[in-house]
């Protein structure tokens, strides 16, 4: 009986084998999926006209490609620039909500801005970076995970603070060693052979740093308590098991930086997220009709009619296109005239938008550089701020804009919702002393965003089920009529700008082999 | 009983929670160590002179401490630069060893540059870090930890490198499944509770992403095999257990990242780490003699009296001090004249020097980052060369400087020291096209340093031995007459220059407290 045999019988590979085994007879095991670029979409001799409706990343790019492919395209913005929920708070710009108006006042410094919705692009995500790349806008790292950086729950460790790579350490170590104990009793199977128990062993003993004899006793792996650069230096002890259960930092916090969208290495355009916006309208400028609202889009039989707002007068005004690219939000589109199928509607309804909800936060200094020791990365705390984001660029520097909030249930979105942007800051500051005593009297001035409170936009990332995928997601991804609807919502990588753009080219190869059709 | 009880029953705490306690009550329970900045030492009345042998760190913050309290001080240099090991190579720069000499023809471009020695600066290297910040050293992110890097073993998963996030996460699914098993049968301990266990399995669940039922069957946490973006994402299959156990990751490489000194957020000077010694040199460029190899060293009663090749003619020269601070490297010290105790030159042959080897190369092309998608972080394989290096800055630049090997082992450093140096970049080419097939036509140019070659230092960080430590270590902390050894080589933190900088600290707190007294 050799190793495999054991360890499957070990019930270690149990299922998995078996898929393995037929994943791998599909080909299906790729480390990283092939990209090829956005289709490649040749000019048609007769030229067809395309209406984007929305500047979102998914529009804008629709409007690049099919301008190259020679395409006659006209983008209408409803607001006052493109970019959609991509969009970066600096000095002077404006935050606008149904009912209030924040101007930002952060210094006029290149580090001091803060993106109020994407702000970070996975190594994985590789349409994007292509662009990234096409477009030239300079990349530099973002700090997603830092093991300096704290983890915070109000119920566990008497409420303070911990190092996130203690907490991570010390799991590992628990976890190992009750392992090590189960394996050395042989729980788990009789027929293991003393060769592999020892192999087992020595896997899980490196995993979890356990000492020779399968215990766990705190690692080095964490920074030493005392000593260890002129004296011999002595380990930090480990948590507490029982504190570690009791906080929620297990069920995804200290996991999250695991995740293919959140592991390292993440990335950040030099200079705020806009970066990609701006470089995509710099290509495709005269196209663009700012603040000009849809008022209605009807399928006709070989062209759409679309109805906007002139921004110049106000008055309403129609325009005719062979195709459309309707990149405005699902729940928005409840509201604009059209003539799409009943199921459409229904569809489009069934598919709620999220409530996201942030703070960003100028300090008059780099308190965490210089008395916490984070270089980067996010405190998780179990208070309704969620997080602390730090500055990954310009370590040492004078200011910094800190984001002091990021909440992810819709519930503590639409709390801080409700409050005036200067009783969010204080609600959140006040959440942000438990984690840096003092933080108040650190902070200069902040804006916050309230996305489902934001004109144009009344929402954030489109929130499907699993039922309600089963139910609409084909119907909405396929065209309605001459309408192709594109935008992370529908997707399977909603609240991703990767997702967005992939959107794009499914449309953009759909809507083009139409168009090739019907020439 | 309550749970704190039923853990330590179940044996998880074991004697970490004794020590914990323990711990707790003497109070050594600090995320980070207090540090608070260098020695504060004050002008003496009577101006005290002292004589610096080695511009490596240590020396370099000697001087600037010792300047700054107004000693008089003399840097003797036996190199034509300062900064030790700490060496950056770029366009034009000369590498020696003693039967080689090396020009670096790199492109002439800020980011075209290979740090030969330290290379990156961990978030709790408070003294190093205050330096940086001090001295207007700007830093950026250094990616230490890339999950979409490689691990590649010759003896698993048939020699074809790993995405490094794929084997982390599939190790951990593996680990947590066996420990949901016992837990299930009750292996541990038949005293814990329902309640308990449930926990218990929640927590290992969530840890491992296991199924409902306890079974590892992949994780969503790595990259999709197929869709997720447009369509539902179908998982990795699992990596086999059995090849994980057959490769050398889990003995260090998977969990390198975890430690102190390597754990992100990791920190690099911008444009090179000779930004650090370059910036001492700055504020004490007057004291330094360079090319000025130290002959002798001998203890007065009143004074040391130290000989040293005077740059200009060749001649030797005498130099008397109050003091010396001793920064040059053990093993030299045996090759030059003094009149040490028997005892102290017997520690100083007892701890010999590393012999670390690295090689840098410049590629034509990022081909990492269009063609593998990395971008940033270390590759780690079986082979000799040991890592790859990507570059953390410039991304989708035009080229790029790889670390093309960083050797761990004596003998891998021997063995490639002992090549010509274009030989070891056709040897490291031919390792590295079982990862990046291809890459030797990718590379134009590269430099290598065999650090046990290169005159005037003739190895790497000193090798202690506990038994050596036990010995040797506090008699070569102590002064020797009126000479203080400095360098990383005498701390508990060797190979970092966090150590050379703490014992400079030491060694300026100790001279300084004397010369007061001898006032």
């Amino acid at each position: 009986m050799n190793r495999r045999t054991l360890l499957a019988r070990l019930g270690v590979l149990g299922g998995a084998a078996a898929m393995y085994d037929a994943m791998s007879a599909l080909g299906l095991i790729a480390p990283v999926q092939a990209y090829s670029g956005p289709p490649r979409i040749s000019s048609l001799q007769q030229r067809k006209s395309v209406a984007i409706l929305g500047g979102g990343i998914a529009g804008l790019c629709c409007a690049y490609e099919l301008t190259k492919a020679g395409y006659d395209c006209t983008l209408l913005e409803a607001r006052e620039r493109v970019g959609g929920r991509n969009f970066t708070a600096r000095r002077g710009q404006k935050l606008l909500e149904y009912d209030s108006t924040q101007v930002c006042d952060f210094d006029e410094e290149p580090d001091l801005y803060f993106n109020c919705g994407p702000a970070r692009i996975p190594g994985h995500h590789l349409a994007l970076l292509g662009y990234c790349k096409e477009l030239g806008i300079p990349l530099e790292v973002f700090v997603n995970d830092n093991r300096m950086a704290l983890l915070h729950s109000r119920a566990a460790f008497d409420g303070k603070p911990q190092r996130q790579g203690r907490v991570l350490n010390d799991s590992r170590g628990y976890i190992a060693e009750m392992l090590s104990k189960a394996l050395d009793q042989s729980a788990l199977e009789q027929a293991v052979t003393d060769q592999d128990r020892e192999l087992l062993q020595a896997f899980v003993g490196r995993f979890g740093d356990l000492s020779k004899d399968g215990r766990y006793l705190g690692t080095a792996r964490n920074p030493y308590a005392h000593g260890g650069f002129l004296e011999e230096g002595s380990i930090q002890a480990p948590l507490a098991l029982d504190d570690i259960l009791k906080s929620d930092f297990w069920q995804f916090k200290m996991h999250f930086a695991e995740m293919a969208d959140q592991a390292t290495t993440m990335m950040q355009p030099t200079g705020g997220m806009d970066q990609i916006p701006r470089a995509f309208e710099r290509r495709i400028k005269t196209k663009i009709l700012y603040n000009a609202p849809v008022r209605s889009i009807m399928n006709r039989t070989d062209h759409v009619q679309v109805v906007y707002t002139d921004p110049k007068d106000g008055s309403d005004r129609a325009l005719q296109a062979d195709y459309v690219i309707n990149n405005v939000p699902f729940h928005l589109l409840l509201g604009i005239d059209n003539n799409f199928s009943t199921e459409y509607r229904a569809a489009l309804a069934a598919v709620p938008a999220g409530k996201l909800f942030k703070i960003g936060l100028q300090a008059r200094r780099r308190f965490w550089e210089t008395d916490d020791h984070i270089y980067g990365g996010i405190t998780w705390t179990d208070s309704p701020i969620t997080q602390i984001w730090y500055p990954s660029t310009n370590f040492h520097g004078k200011k910094g804009v800190l984001l002091g909030a990021y909440t992810f249930s819709d519930e503590d979105g639409a709390r801080f919702g409700r409050m005036a942007p200067q009783e969010r800051i204080r609600t959140a500051l006040s959440q942000a002393e438990k984690i840096h005593p003092g933080i108040s009297g650190e902070i200069e001035t902040g804006v916050s965003v309230a996305w489902h409170k934001v004109p144009h936009m009344f929402g954030c990332a489109a929130n499907w089920t699993p039922s309600s995928r089963e139910q609409y997601f084909d119907l909405l991804a396929a065209p309605q009529g001459r309408v192709y609807l594109v935008g992370d919502q529908i997707t399977h990588h909603t609240g991703w700008q990767e997702g967005a753009i992939r959107s794009a080219h499914r449309a953009i190869e759909q809507l083009h082999a139409r168009a090739a059709a019907e020439v």
